[in-house]
């Protein structure tokens, strides 16, 4: 493989959006991301792939296979950020398998099977929810017209299909029209284990069950000074009172057991004023449903009870809900085969964040490959993997794709 | 009294800085606040008093007394607003003054002592801080410097000074200047105490000590899927767990102790990273200083020990600190019995909010006089006070005021 070729190619994209700070600021169908979307096109034709766009503007570029009608080996992953995210999350798994690709017409190697290279549309969620949406919607478990109708999170007067249609990536290819055997994922960690244990490569088997719930307590706003205790509905001390019990809950579920309460806000939110209203968000993950299961009825039954006895309204929604996912064994082992015969060391892992792959895992079957991420940090400008780590993952990317699309 | 002139004077006043809602916003010193000043000057003028400003836009009317050199009978309140205030929270206290000097000239009553209207600066502390500031610079306890220095809370480029000669509100009566031998304010309860025990009029003993904490928690966002609970620095969940704890030093310091979280808030506040750092806010108030201070010294060790465990970093910031303050007992048994005499219902209680005449107990013999406020709702557009509520304030705030000049 061209290693220059590829660092070049991730530099040349985190301009696209590129920020002071070094982040990247390309939400998903922003102007940026049309651009980073025209770049790519570019280079697909370049490449010689028959590119595609879907009704969801997800964007396949497809080298043929030497079977005819051999179902495709599809190896990609997104091209959006969140709004202050980083260089590799994402780009990372797109501009690898570009480099598959170019390497395999270099070389002159010819497939048994087709490779397609994917960029979904919107993985990140930032900009419209549901995240994860176009290989969502590509998998048939999420309806393409009401990801159509979804509007912008920050209240723009807009709806994904007018953003669409405005860059020109609203495609004519008919959701899930392509004919896929098998999915591949290169992607960073997103988390610490791989760098604290010096391991080159996470054969990646299944990603963790992923559950967001919003909690919303409604009390009463009331003096401070002369709202006697026990004539109080103070929805703030509720929204305590559940995170201590979050806390407690997640301690006696293991440490496989994830929870994470994210935002925490009162309303009026004045230092002098009883909270009349308190929202929290828990999100919670893990690779086992039973205990993911057992671990939200305990903190919505937790929740009820401090409502109820505190005489507050409740409102409880589940925002989010993916089961666990476990990725194809033979996928699996074809990865851990590629990077072991690379030289690299691996260790089997489940992926704690949400990624395509898991919706294309209801598709075909599919897997990802981890690289190391400094200190974990991901969505954010200090986000960084290494050169040195980027091409170990890139060159398992490229065996695993070669063992997949000849098999 | 001429009750329909009280209530009318309210409803024009209420009018600068009306909102749809029927609240008023008129912080202090803003061009409503001008407004304000400008009528009360006009109608204390028209009242023929001898209108003064001090060097922090206090104003004063003064009505002489028979009695050379006897210090004065000070009746009066605020009118500066929170940003979305109600139409009584201080306006019934100046307004209802006003009537009294207006009653006594019409029938030609001459006291023994000079009665002076007071309309305090800044009592509120919506757009600068301290609150009670005109009166707690009157009093001495706060440099007049510091207070002309006070730059607005919402990052405005100004200063307290700046707007005080902005609006011709810097006079020159030095602070202190005046002899004040007792001070009576009527304010509305702002609790639901008179309300809930059909009581006319609360004669206040004392206001309940103030004390103001901001705790500031600082961990490290992280991913909420990728990072294993035991590398966590969460300053979300501390935050929760310091509002368990409170909750419970609250409920042991028993009834008397009120304790309030009005402020929550975390960063990045993002469903899926881990807080890396987290604000509260603490109001606690008791009329027993002991208890008091064991309760902030409860809480404060909490949230220390949290902190430590968690490893995260602690900053404890005492924002606000005033002493209960016990009234006169002469000026509260004036209070008592003037109310007795009209006929009211009485009941001696101690106010959990601070006010302007908690400042100016440490210059002379001070009380106040509580009414009826609906639900106990204030700095709302909600708040009420019935006409009669008024009307039985007013008339014991003139008998109070008479039998005070005349002692």
């Amino acid at each position: 493989m061209n290693g220059k070729r590829l660092l070049n190619n991730l530099k040349k994209y985190a301009e696209i959006g590129g920020l002071p700070s070094g982040g990247v600021h390309r939400l998903t169908l922003s102007k940026e991301d049309k651009l980073a979307r025209d770049l790519l096109k570019k280079q697909m034709k370049e490449a010689g792939l028959n590119v595609k766009v879907d009704q969801l503007g997800n964007m396949f570029g497809i080298r043929p296979g030497t079977s005819q009608g051999a179902p495709a080996v599809m190896i990609g992953s997104h091209l959006d950020t969140v709004g202050n995210g980083g260089k590799f999350d994402g780009s990372l798994g797109v501009l690898a398998a570009l480099e598959v690709i170019d390497t395999l017409n270099e070389q002159n190697v010819n497939t048994k099977r087709p490779i397609i290279l994917a960029n979904f549309t919107n993985e990140e969620g930032a900009r419209f929810t549901p995240d994860m949406m176009g290989s969502l919607v590509f998998s048939g478990k999420y309806p393409l017209e009401s990801a159509l109708k979804s509007k912008p999170i920050n209240g723009e007067n807009t709806t994904l299909e007018n953003e669409l249609v405005d860059i020109g990536y609203k495609g004519d290819l008919e959701i899930g029209a392509l004919n896929v055997g098998a999915f591949l994922e290169l992607h960073i960690e997103q988390g610490p284990i791989l760098e604290a244990e010096s391991i080159d490569i996470g054969v990646v088997t299944g990603v963790q069950g992923i559950s967001w719930i919003e909690f919303i307590f409604e009390g009463a706003a009331n003096h401070a000074g002369t709202t006697p205790m026990h004539l109080r509905k103070d929805a703030g001390m509720a929204a305590g009172e559940l995170l201590y019990h979050i806390k407690q809950i997640l301690k006696e579920a293991g440490e496989n057991q994830r929870g994470t309460v994210g935002i925490i806000e009162t309303q009026p939110n004045l230092i002098n004023v009883i909270p009349s209203k308190a929202r929290i968000t828990c999100d919670l993950r893990n690779s086992d449903n039973a205990v993911l299961q057992k671990t939200e009825d305990a903190i919505k039954k937790a929740a009820q009870q401090i409502a109820q006895e505190a005489q507050l309204k409740l409102n409880i929604h589940q925002l989010v809900r993916f089961e666990p996912v476990n990725f194809d064994k033979k996928v699996v082992d074809v990865v851990e085969k590629s990077a072991k015969e690379n030289g690299y060391s691996t260790k089997k892992m489940i992926s704690g964040a949400g990624h395509d792959a898991q919706m294309m895992a209801a598709v075909c079957p599919s897997a990802m490959i981890f690289i190391q991420s400094k200190d974990g940090i991901s969505h954010d400008p200090k986000e960084f993997s290494s050169d040195e780590a980027i091409l170990r993952g890139s060159t398992t990317l490229y065996r695993s794709c070669l063992y997949l699309a000849n098999a």
